[in-house]
């Protein structure tokens, strides 16, 4: 079995006016999704980031991948990394990056992205699912969470595609719990995100209070301002959230840097507070880990394989994790079906695993999946691992071929919130951090 | 493909008279043979430690390994890891044990055991060796280094069956030279390992320099006293062989405890004296990592598959050294055939891994081999990853029916170094510690 053909396809994705500290979603959110074919006519597929930056270095990975052996995963990440020794080791945070566009670990997120078609190659090979290839499951129905955004009103999509969605705007706490009961209903989550840094923190500790109200202890809450927050205000609003971030609830980047975590989770603790702080900015990549529980900043490192570097990558991170005595729990973005079986069968695959995971998927609709016969069931707030071999899902490309040409028509190549934020809300808007 | 039958078969090898600080190496090394039949007809092998204690821990395992799909490793990781969990987590060091006798590693290497047969059986199932089932190779020759032992005169064996060997008694610096000349004409090694914790350490430190006399630069020396000796004795042999170790060498185990280690290596660096501290008894599980570091206690972890957990855990392994910044070698006992394609894939597929190997192998025979064909070969130092699938290797039954006689008619079953030496050496021997 070798690798004949390497197709990407990068497509479009509506997507709603979500909003975070780091401004506002665009109405397409951008995806790659990448085809590898094989001699003996397997194709392997995987999803990672879109736009023009990823799909470059996918495209500058061609031709290690195509003439592969698609189990000669070890020599193809001794390339990449090879390449990435070669630049700069400079600040791999992800502070003021979103996901997608650190050029620091742009190895990291090809080799992921070619590393999961592989696995459904070798899955499809062998009849068994993309997690057993890797060494079988911890659990076959891993949990996600219900990942709550402020938004303005629509779904996303732009001029005759423009839609609606079901959620509406939700700028205040009673809105917010509104969303969060529509979306437990449509999907059975068991813990709630809150993705925070956008509204004053009186108002966001106001909407953690009232779902804390409506759901109880039973549900788990986190929030995630994205650094939006000085030392100071994160460790007022660890206060005020004292009981209700508890009983398995975390306090995600409350504030940037290595050093600003420690300092936070040092002062919550003197104050006998221990809600952990979660962390996708301060620790992105294997070297962050050591300094990190060394300097306590971080006691939940949020996983991704799309970015930490594919699923055996994720394996050691959970081994990582152990091992520093650190939760583990995952980071996500918008996505289809294909990275919502990537981080399925990731967390299938993971013995330590102490949180239910993020998941975009709910802001993506029916009307944009590729995946074939429709959007992956979530049920109990789980994504079910099948028998199916890989990933268990195949391509829809008529579907594919319209994400295609939204993404041809569109005006822009890379995810960026400021410029939303300063074309729909205002034109001066700009990231700061600490906002408050 | 489901597990519907485990053999084990205990085997007695014969093993020469060899030196430690542990004692003296009984005329019989034991292992154990581990075979894994499927319900359509492959057989999965493996090799683990000897003797009655590792065999009742692959009985104790027999419910969970017979009636299971062989890829789903991880739940069998945590079933044997829950059943650790209600031991007390003590003392994982092998100051005083040697490995395959610490009953607080028992899961590990019993896990190792079944994990290699499965992957042997996956291989088999897919065609491909084992390395390329769990990732692929970072190297298809993994290098071995000549290891060189104190000896009296013989070759193992008891009674009617007692041997000779080529090396004949080696205890002094001169004939220890020609124990390295004749095993690198041999095997081709290029990097050697003294056992040493036996004669003075003046006696050891003069065989080191006839050693780099005979061999020069080109082939990086290790010596290994099996901590025999104190801090003082450590820095003074480190001072001594300043010149003879560097180039790729390394001191290891020079001293017992982690604090221990660290005190040598601050007072060595103190002079200016960069010999890195290499470990299999500081360091011989994953928590002892973070603190290694932290104490620059251990700069060369010495992995083994064999009680670290697999090959899987070997990978975990060399991910960890890479990102703390640790050297990665590899440990060893004595072995057949089986282990030694074990070490070799799991070498293979490790891409951080520093230095060559360290095996036993040069000190067993064809006579005990039980591989079909006979012994792996070893050549130019390494040994090669064919294209055969699984380990590569098969057993010979007539040859493991004699190992398993053998092992029948042995008074012993357990390895008893000390007792070695005070039967035929010094009644009144002990392992003192340190010694010198």
């Amino acid at each position: 079995m070798i690798i004949s053909e390497m197709r990407l396809h990068p497509v479009a994705v509506a997507d709603g006016p979500l909003r975070s500290s780091y401004g506002r979603h665009a109405p397409y959110a951008l995806r790659t999704i990448v085809e590898l074919k094989t001699t003996d006519g397997l194709t392997g597929i995987s999803e990672t980031y879109g736009g023009e930056g990823p799909l470059a270095a996918l495209e500058g990975a061609r031709g290690l991948i195509v003439g592969r052996d698609p189990f000669q995963l070890t020599d193809l990440w001794m390339s990449l990394a090879a390449r990435a020794e070669q630049e700069s080791r400079g600040d791999r945070s992800q502070t003021m990056l979103v996901p997608g566009e650190n050029p620091l670990d742009v190895h990291t997120r090809t080799f992921a992205a070619l590393e999961v078609a592989c696995l459904d190659l070798i899955g499809k090979a062998v009849g068994k699912p993309l997690c057993d290839v890797v060494g079988g499951r911890a659990r076959s129905k891993p949990p996600f969470s219900a990942y709550l955004f402020y938004k303005h009103g629509g779904g996303g999509g732009m001029g005759a595609d423009a839609r609606e969605d079901e959620y509406g705007e939700c700028l205040d706490a009673k809105s917010m719990v509104r969303q969060a009961r529509q979306m437990i209903a449509k999907y059975g989550f068991e813990e709630i995100k809150l993705k925070g840094g956008v509204l004053d923190p009186d108002e966001e500790i106001e909407t953690i209070r009232q779902l804390r109200d409506e759901f109880g202890e039973k549900y788990p809450l986190r929030i995630d301002p994205n650094c939006a927050w000085s030392v100071e205000t994160s460790v007022r609003v660890g206060r005020e959230l004292k009981e209700e971030l508890s009983g398995g609830g975390y306090l995600e980047d409350p504030t940037a840097t290595m050093e600003g975590m420690a300092e936070v989770r040092r002062r919550l603790l003197a104050e006998g507070i221990d809600t952990p702080l979660a962390s996708n900015v301060a620790t992105t990549c294997f070297e962050h880990l050591p300094v990190a529980r060394q300097l306590d900043a971080v006691q939940i490192v949020l996983s991704d394989p799309h970015y930490w570097g594919g699923i055996r990558a994720q394996q050691h991170l959970s081994k990582f994790a152990e091992v520093l005595r650190l939760g583990l729990s995952m980071h996500s973005n918008n996505h289809l079906g294909v990275s919502m079986m990537i981080m399925a069968h990731a967390s299938a695959a993971c013995p330590h695993l102490s949180y239910a995971c993020d998941t975009h998927y709910p802001w993506q609709t029916e009307q944009d999946e590729v995946v074939l016969g429709g959007r992956v069931p979530i049920v109990n707030g789980c994504v079910e691992i099948t028998d199916k071999p890989g990933l268990g899902v195949e391509l829809d490309y008529d579907q594919l071929a319209r994400g295609e040409e939204r993404y041809r028509t569109l005006p822009y190549r890379k995810r960026d919130d400021e410029a939303e934020m300063q074309k729909h809300v205002d034109p001066n808007w700009k990231r700061i951090l600490p906002r408050w």
